[in-house]
């Protein structure tokens, strides 16, 4: 049977680093979708043999700790739109827990080292995870967007 | 300019806790795809506003902690298989940072409940965050899925 305590703090430890091209807030694209960046995925060498077979996917989903964020606010003004929404019904990267996932593609694997194209994220964000994407657990087509669906469209694909 | 300090702990907090069906892992689906079933996202009502206009979106992603796991082991056989893979190429529970996700679709918000179909995780498991699932940055068709597609059919659609 499962048995619930209550869980206050819960603790994670980075597996590894995320190097990528973009030094600011400014120059990074706020999904992987508006980037053909290069970056490179670094998992601790303790974690290599969690890569094997990792090569068989085209696409991951990376999870990692947004590092340099300040403190969140319940409404926001997403990136993408100019009216304020909830939060959760946001990416942006300001969160209670700041986990931050995006999909990218293996372009290469040499030792503990990804090479993946779609970089979204600022270089040394700490990652927590990497999964690889499967379109039969990770597709939905037949969906509604909401605001985002709305939104003004002249909006910049960077942070601003 | 981005710095960096070296992070070796990382403190999270549920944000609310999901109620679900599954009592065990053992009636638990592995993915919400392979699941019809109804659960209730309970977020903690001091994150009540997060959840302005959530209501416009038909699928969210959970992200949630595998409250319920053992030690991870770096080599592993997934449930849908019956061969050993590299952890971080399987979507297995008992993972360095028990990070799980899942998309699933919403029924209802009332207040601070939100009534989802597809659910996927045991019940009273802790939650993290809540994004909006917007297939302009989630949905990667042209994949190709490894020991995924070559797996053994034959495997059941829950945990063992």
């Amino acid at each position: 049977m499962v048995t619930y305590k209550k869980i206050n703090i819960i603790e994670m430890h980075p597996i590894g680093v995320i190097h990528s091209p973009f030094k600011s807030k400014s120059e990074t694209p706020i999904q992987p979708v508006f980037s053909s960046s290069i970056g490179e995925v670094e998992v601790f060498s303790s974690y290599l043999d969690g890569l094997i077979d990792l090569d068989g996917f085209s696409h991951i989903i990376l999870i990692y700790y947004f590092n340099n964020t300040e403190n969140f606010q319940l409404k926001v003004k997403p990136f993408l739109d100019n009216k304020v929404h909830g939060l959760f019904s946001t990416r942006h990267p300001n969160r209670p827990n700041p986990i931050g996932i995006s999909i990218v593609e293996i372009i290469q694997i040499s030792g503990n080292l990804i090479t993946v194209k779609g970089i979204d994220v600022i270089d040394l964000t700490p990652l927590l995870d990497i999964k690889p994407y499967i379109p039969d657990f990770d597709v939905r087509t037949s969906t509604r967007t909401g605001w985002y669906k709305n939104r003004n469209r002249n909006y910049p694909e960077i942070f601003e």
